[in-house]
């Protein structure tokens, strides 16, 4: 379905509207004021959140909830200026989180008073990731429009310096260590290796080959692609390192680090043998289906996130600082360096960042009077580095699961479930309970 | 002072800042962390705002607090563009509410970073009238900056179809009736006297000498610009009607609206009778002082309010519906007509007002989940009609001072202060102690 909205919420120069899409499924709702579960998209196309979000679907007749996900501006279908949406930093204008709650409040309203039966309805606001930000920032500017919001795995606090830049990357190097012996000491000594042989064209040829690369390194300048490109993959692993097959960014078996670390188990290899099982490491991430015929160091994710509006929004409001010291963590040591970013974001989009405006905007780690959020956190997932993991109040509760990776709760119940995953997703459907309850007494 | 701010917070492509203004006063102050009382400037130079808000001068040295007033965008000395500030909707586009909220809540990080002692200091907002819903506002969507907010004579829910749109002019109107008998019923017999005299050339040639107009009327449609400078001129008289000679929009003696109706004691005269006395009555208003020249139909208040861009809000955000059926008011009949104000509008600035945003954004009455806001109105003034005058929770208080005009409590003590605003202003000392009191446990 699609709603029209404002382009610009915020100013009236700009009065032009945009089809924003939602999803919804009505089928278990219950017509007289059953509550509606409204995720909160994120960086990517609806349909494919909707999919990778079983949890509301395994609920849904629980709570008899209606189920509507909500499209993110300037992602999938949601196109402000349809083609030319990206063209240049005028056009991106609108692509801010607060015009994205805005949209969300406008469409939770227009739902409650054009839906029979809904007038009443309690929304309770879910999203993962950047969802999950987006979820808790919209019962905190908007708890008229939503009585409470399950943020699963979001790093609200990964801002200015409200939590340390390295944790992010020891997390990660924490679940590739526990995976298999010699797997974090291999891919520390992999980038020295790298760096040796991106010295000569022969060694830019040879890791080209080895490593299946569609467009093979011309310049030892290439070499820092591929190590990005291996970095973003360990990343993305950890995030993915899910109990059970699946198929989030990539298709991959059941706890995918632990199957990446069977060919990482030997640190002391020479160059060209650590590098050869690094490939077959990555090559487990990327083609575990065994269709690609060649490795893309330009992608290293689903299709289905929006890449260009991510950008973007990492160069305005979303600036998260990360850093590595290879001490810590299995990667080459990297300061924040938030000059040479801005500088970045400038030659690429025209525009800055601003670094302190998303602390101003939604409170940093003052969010004592807010209620009625859950914040839910994996520990092997690396992004747990800047969420709330301990309660701040009775309502703003924290829940914690050991061994789940990236929003594992937000996935559909799997027999390969550990147990923390099962108690956890108790705890949020308690909660939820709660909040309906309350507000259904209101009325 | 003066701090540079984004000029617009919301959005990338426009990067430039501006200067805006606020004044302090820190004499009473302690320096280990005591309050800061902040004024949300609204629709006019910040310092008159100053200059007629003594109640927070009269707390400063009892709560032991640092006083900051800060000039909302658009108005005073804090034009975003210099003098082109208002040339055209491209440049008037971060005139909006939201716009000022995010200005406040930089300004207040600012200050309690960069003043010693001030680092922990809990913060109140407090403002009259629209800046009274920006106080509450501010409160609403920035808990993390400011403790609490006292939203004086703040009409918050003058929007949409929260409130009966005529109930502000009845307002007035009582204000009349109870100042002197035949008051009320002059200003009602007023408007067809008028409405008979402009119909000839004659007519118009005397009620321009009559009213001593600075420009005299021409066409029988200057009687309407007339009429709704009459209207404007009791309305201003029912929301300055003080019970002591005081100088807001006009200088005036005390409870002026008495004086006022001293001259509209007989409705039953004959037209020309008793449109002298309307002048009489208005020359109260306007001429007091006994400077005046000539009465200027275009000017109906003090010239530091910013009129232009009150005009601009009014047609964009600011929507307030409001209504007259001659028979609850002494008024002309006149529906709330949206359609005739977006076209105004359009006309006027290229922009039309929507009507439902206001609602989305702040909440409309569905405010119950803040916390820490006292709402105080005054009975005498006609913006109490949209003000919140019942409790909504425990920590969100109404305070209604029933012989008060409008934000009474905000001004200085005075001898001849009714006893309920003396008891408000207690009220309200109380709960921002308690605040305080809470802010500082909470470190």
């Amino acid at each position: 379905r699609r709603l029209f909205l404002q382009i610009d919420h915020f100013g009236f120069d700009e009065n032009g509207t945009f089809q924003q899409r939602y999803l919804v499924a009505d089928q278990h709702w219950k017509k007289d004021n059953g509550p509606i579960l409204f995720y909160t998209g994120n960086e990517g196309d609806i349909e494919w959140f909707c999919n990778n979000t079983g949890f509301m679907w395994d609920v849904a007749e629980e709570l008899n909830a209606m189920l509507v996900f909500a499209e993110h501006r300037y992602y999938g279908e949601s196109l402000p200026f349809g083609n030319e949406s990206f063209s240049d930093s005028k056009h991106l204008n609108y692509l801010t989180s607060e015009q994205a709650l805005a949209d969300f409040a406008v469409l939770v309203e227009y739902l409650k008073t054009t839906i029979a039966g809904a007038k009443h309805s309690p929304v309770i606001a879910i999203g993962g990731s950047y969802g999950g930000m987006l979820a808790a920032w919209f019962r905190m500017k908007y708890p008229h429009v939503v009585v409470g919001a399950l943020a699963a795995s979001a790093p609200i606090w990964q801002f200015g310096d409200l939590v340390p830049c390295g944790t992010f990357f020891s997390i990660v190097t924490n679940d590739f260590r526990k995976s298999g012996k010699g797997c974090s000491e291999s891919i520390r000594n992999s980038w020295n290796a790298i760096n040796h042989l991106s010295s000569t064209d022969a060694g830019l040829q040879w890791l080209s080959n080895t490593f299946h690369l569609c467009s093979p390194l011309k310049t030892p300048q290439d070499a820092a692609v591929l190590k990005n490109w291996l970095s973003e993959t360990w990343v993305n692993l950890a995030m993915v390192n899910y109990p059970y097959k699946a198929d989030f960014l990539q298709p991959l078996p059941a706890w995918p680090i632990q199957e990446v670390c069977k060919f990482l188990k030997d640190p002391s290899l020479s160059d060209k043998l650590l590098l050869q099982n690094v490939f077959q490491a990555v090559n487990l991430y990327y083609n575990y289906t065994g269709e690609a015929s060649c490795l893309d160091v330009s992608q290293t994710a689903t299709k289905s996130l929006g890449e260009m509006g991510w950008y973007y929004q990492a160069c305005t409001e979303m600036v998260m600082p990360l850093c590595t010291d290879g001490v810590h963590d299995m990667f080459e040591p990297q300061k924040w360096d938030f000059d040479a970013l801005s500088e970045e974001c400038y030659r690429m989009w025209g525009v800055r960042p601003r670094l302190s405006w998303i602390l101003s905007m939604y409170g940093g780690k003052n969010i004592s009077s807010h209620s009625n959020i859950i914040f839910s956190n994996g520990g092997l997932d690396p992004w747990s580095a800047g969420g709330v993991t301990q309660n701040v109040t009775d309502s703003l509760v924290a829940v914690v699961i050991p061994d789940g990776a990236h929003h594992l709760d937000l996935r559909s119940r799997n027999p390969l479930d550990p147990k923390s995953v099962q108690q956890a997703r108790a705890m949020e459907i308690c909660l939820m309970k709660e909040w309906i309850e309350k507000a259904r007494h209101s009325h």
